[in-house]
């Protein structure tokens, strides 16, 4: 038995007049991606935080971007054990299927799960380090960037350094993925490491020669 | 050494040119968005297919939906191992941290995972079948589902039949988790499964009382 | 015998900063372009005049328009007759071939063509008539325009009148083309048309409902 | 009666967002152009295909290229007779009225112009030798070029001989025009022939002493 209900009506009213504008304009296009299947030119990998607008900041309308989104824009590393995993998953679809020509790993300002990390590695968090915590084995992933950072007094803001941290070590098991190495290495993919400050709008690249993030 | 390169230079400039429109005419909501914290009504699980638009389909802007999106809109059952899980430390995040009043499992037609589990429970997928295909054990989660569905030749949609099968199972393992549960049974929040049309642009909710998809 | 010099150097430079920089950036999904082929989603007919930039007004990437650029982005009525049609080939391209969802006529300011068929239709540029230019045989498309508009005294801006009336004008002989007509009735394709105030940078986009051209 | 649209909604963000930027950036510039007139210091003659992206390779921005752009990049014969002939009509513009000092004249591989012609030429395309067919009329101006080229099974890329080949007609075909000839004589104007390779992004120019297309 689902318990499920009908959709709220607000999102009923919006989604009717999403049909009757936007759709209606570019039903053509859409009933070509039907027919014919998506061709995405870039995976993206961003947060599930609902301040993180990654299609309206790129533009991108249906068929451009390959997008996945979890907590904390995480990227676990290389580790089939047989059981589900939905990010390792969504990149092998990606690269191997899709063929993406870029994966964009894209952090933000005031993260909640990189706070909670960030928390749970200090001590702060019990409840993050039970056995049961989905969440906090989730973040599991992100402890490697904890003890990367600086967070004694001089650093005025460890949950940056953290966000940042994290696309790094996101980007880093990406390369883990032996799919990602090897397009990488024929020159068939690139990866980027963004990072988003909500407040000011402002995006920032990570750039390997210089081994910082650079404003866009 | 993390091997990432700049921002493909046409993201680049959409980029700069959202800044200069929608963040610039929002920016004192997204700032305080950015100090207060997101507030997201409800959230949405959806496949990261790039045909897919959710925020488009219901006019989401910053700060209204919690988005997670992986192959196939799956929700696994819950089981806590230890391991990463990011579907359900998604879950758990909007359930208990942000207490979000709407969960909804959004599928849609020509879904390229569907397509992979209809091959590999069909026995056309050997590849898919191997313990080291993240595609094909992100998968297992729908095998039930096969299970279910009419696969004779009077089906002549069986992909379709399994899209919606789908999210039904994983409204089913949405109720597994026992935080979902409860704040069902509290009233607290509201399960919703919708399977979108691709090319017709068309919406379907499951209404529970008649156990069937209808158009909204 | 070709008289062809090698390209000037200042384009050769530009070139090879091309090819170091954006190439370099996006060549995976370039290369994958060449072996796929193009599958743009518009058509757009627009101006020679180097002033109009249509790939920089719509942020357009590689692969995303097929573009017809002509002396006052016109189209000739339907009119087989087994010489050299360079126009209504390349309509019977994108439409038939190509499969376009949407095809865009932009005309846009000061355009010399346009100031050409008003000078030859008052009388003022016996040259213009003469059988042997070709300028002024191409510009007999647009002569019709002529006769629609206002060009006494109280019209202060003839030449804005005839722009626009020939993106009707050459809207309407699309549809005089048996291919565009088919697919406009099959709601397979959408036509669309837009003038450009080059000094002020602001689009119009024609209004079938209002019959007026309305900002964007 | 004109069943025209508004412009699709991913166009109209995206033309606001470089109004907002490129535009902006620039606008006393555009608004000298607009009052003062172009003076292209070049004509490009480029395919429609979407993926040759000639503003963008040679970092062309609003003023600096006149450009007409058909299928397959062809110049036809000097030939006056009444008629519409755009491309002549455009080549006449902009040698005798804009005075440019170059005409370029750019191929690209995996032309589905040129592949059009090969297979009407090798009888393999019944359909484009039909006088109605806009597209097999067209390219007829290439024809002359299919009994220059090796079809022979040593030639393991005929498309891309028939590419250049088709380059060098147009050069000779343009000074078949008086006005042509007659400028490049004066030294006044330069004609140059270019092939894109698009997905390695080479360039090549034919050189008219060793007769060869040579790397940029």
């Amino acid at each position: 038995m689902t318990p499920a209900k009908p959709l709220p009506s607000y999102l009923a009213q919006r989604y009717h007049g999403w049909r009757a504008t936007t759709y209606d304009e570019n039903k053509f296009w859409y009933r070509r991606l039907a027919e014919e299947g998506q061709r995405p030119r870039a995976m993206l990998i961003a947060c599930c935080d609902s301040r993180v607008h990654v299609t309206n900041i790129f533009g991108a309308d249906s068929g451009e971007m390959f997008i996945h989104r979890n907590i904390a824009n995480l990227v676990p590393p290389y580790a089939p054990s047989g059981a589900h995993h939905g990010t390792s998953a969504a990149i092998e679809y990606a690269v191997t299927q899709l063929k993406v020509a870029h994966v964009i790993v894209m952090g933000h300002s005031d993260c909640g799960g990189v706070r909670g990390c960030l928390d749970m590695c200090g001590g702060h968090a019990a409840e993050l380090e039970e056995e049961t915590s989905f969440i906090g084995r989730w973040l599991d992933i992100l402890r490697p960037g904890y003890a990367r950072i600086d967070t004694g007094p001089e650093n005025n803001n460890p949950a940056q350094s953290l966000e940042k941290e994290g696309v790094l070590i996101s980007l880093e098991n990406l390369m883990s993925f032996p799919c990602v190495r090897a397009a990488v290495e024929r020159d068939e993919l690139s990866l980027h490491g963004l990072w988003n400050d909500i407040g000011d709008g402002r995006l920032y690249a990570f750039h390997g020669d210089t081994e910082a993030f650079e404003a866009v």
